[in-house]
């Protein structure tokens, strides 16, 4: 049994226009988000792609892109499935800040090893702090849980037992699977996926809003790797554009 | 332990507007639907009534109200349930009818019977007619029970198990739940939770976007009759209109 599993990054979020770094931080999405959003399902329909059940964060950004383009897919009907596990990487200390302030304070070594190097985070949030989530009643069971910062090693490390748990299990049942996540929860999924090295993962970048879809074996790995996304001009333009951050 | 239950009817449809029989078909929100969600929202917020779970129908113009006024009241990230058995009653041959020249065709005495009357539906739908749901696979797996027209009693019929099995463990399990429906299926309801009559229910008219709050004993009965309105002088208002359309 072919099992089909696609990724969607969240549309542009106001503070992704903003240039800050977000993270937990729960931003809404731009206009251009939505329209984004509107766009991915638009592909998704004309694909004939259409998801039986979603998995999103607990981020608006990425709940309203998938409650959008599901919309757009006549798709917004299906059962939806949520987990902090597929949040955002946790920012850390760096969350409400400027991207491209923090480059020109740190220089380009300290702010390229905070944005991508595997398992070094950032400095931790001050407990209590402007855009720290103490006290966010999502996470009120998280207990010892709960990142104060996080580095793609932790994301993959707090992601992984939900794709084993619950994604899977939405596979191996046969539905067509949406993730409506971010741009570090599904690095950590497509490293997982295409068992990419902890050093090549950094050059590899997620475009917003572009459906990115995994033809998966009875083993659950992809039958193509890399997947193919529904929209691959657009999706390697954007993914460059990604790669420029701050710059 | 008290069980506090929040209803909401979706916000104004296109076809609402155009004063069209809806039932199974599924429109979306127009501008004021979507802006009366945003209300709805503001009023569970500013009244501190924060849902843990939402169900909805698998009708569009719920899960928009829900998504829009949960997103308002920040609880967007909340577990959601939806189910065949909140969608507004099927109105047979009439969907896609306009309500004043069904009103003019067949005269008030029918027409009221059909809108009102407890256990008289209108004609059943054609098989393959324009505003039929054959074919649709969001009821694929209903086979029989999938329904070709309903009075309210059908109605009721088919809302109490999901109310009984899946509505009921979420209000047990401690949980504040936001119902978020049609005019039918929350007339089903409110029939059940108040005791109110075959015949008073005629009466009864639930106004769009506004939360109508239960607080339920242990036996999950009102400790209000009716429960209470977070804008009532609003909802007396919108009522009243309700009662009057197709005139």
């Amino acid at each position: 049994m072919a099992h089909t599993l696609v990724l969607l990054r969240h549309g542009e979020s106001v503070w992704n226009a903003e240039n800050l770094f977000t993270g937990w931080v729960d931003v809404p999405l731009s206009e251009k988000g939505r329209a984004e959003a509107e766009h991915g399902g638009r592909l998704l329909a004309e694909s004939g792609l259409l998801p039986d059940v979603v998995h999103t964060s607990l981020l608006r950004r990425a709940i309203t892109t998938a409650s959008i383009a599901l919309d757009v897919a006549d798709r917004h009907w299906i059962p939806v499935r949520r987990s902090w596990r597929l949040n955002e990487r946790h920012y850390g200390a760096l969350q409400g800040k400027n991207k491209k302030q923090t480059l020109e304070e740190y220089g380009e070594e300290q702010f390229m090893l905070w944005r991508r190097s595997f398992d070094v985070p950032p400095p931790p949030i001050e407990p209590g702090s402007e855009f720290s989530q103490d006290g966010d009643p999502r996470y009120a069971d998280l207990g010892a849980e709960m990142p104060r910062t996080e580095c793609l090693k932790d994301v993959i490390a707090r992601f992984l037992p939900y794709w084993e748990s619950d994604v899977t299990a939405d596979l191996r049942a046969g539905h067509t699977v949406l993730v409506a996540a971010h741009g570090n929860s599904l690095r950590a999924l497509v490293k997982h996926l295409d068992g990419i090295s902890d050093d090549d993962i950094a050059g590899l970048n997620i475009p917003t809003g572009m459906p990115l879809v995994y033809e998966l074996d009875d083993e659950l790995r992809p039958t193509v790797a890399g997947g193919r996304y529904l929209d691959p001009d657009a999706a390697a333009e954007a993914a460059a554009a990604v790669a420029n951050q701050g710059r």
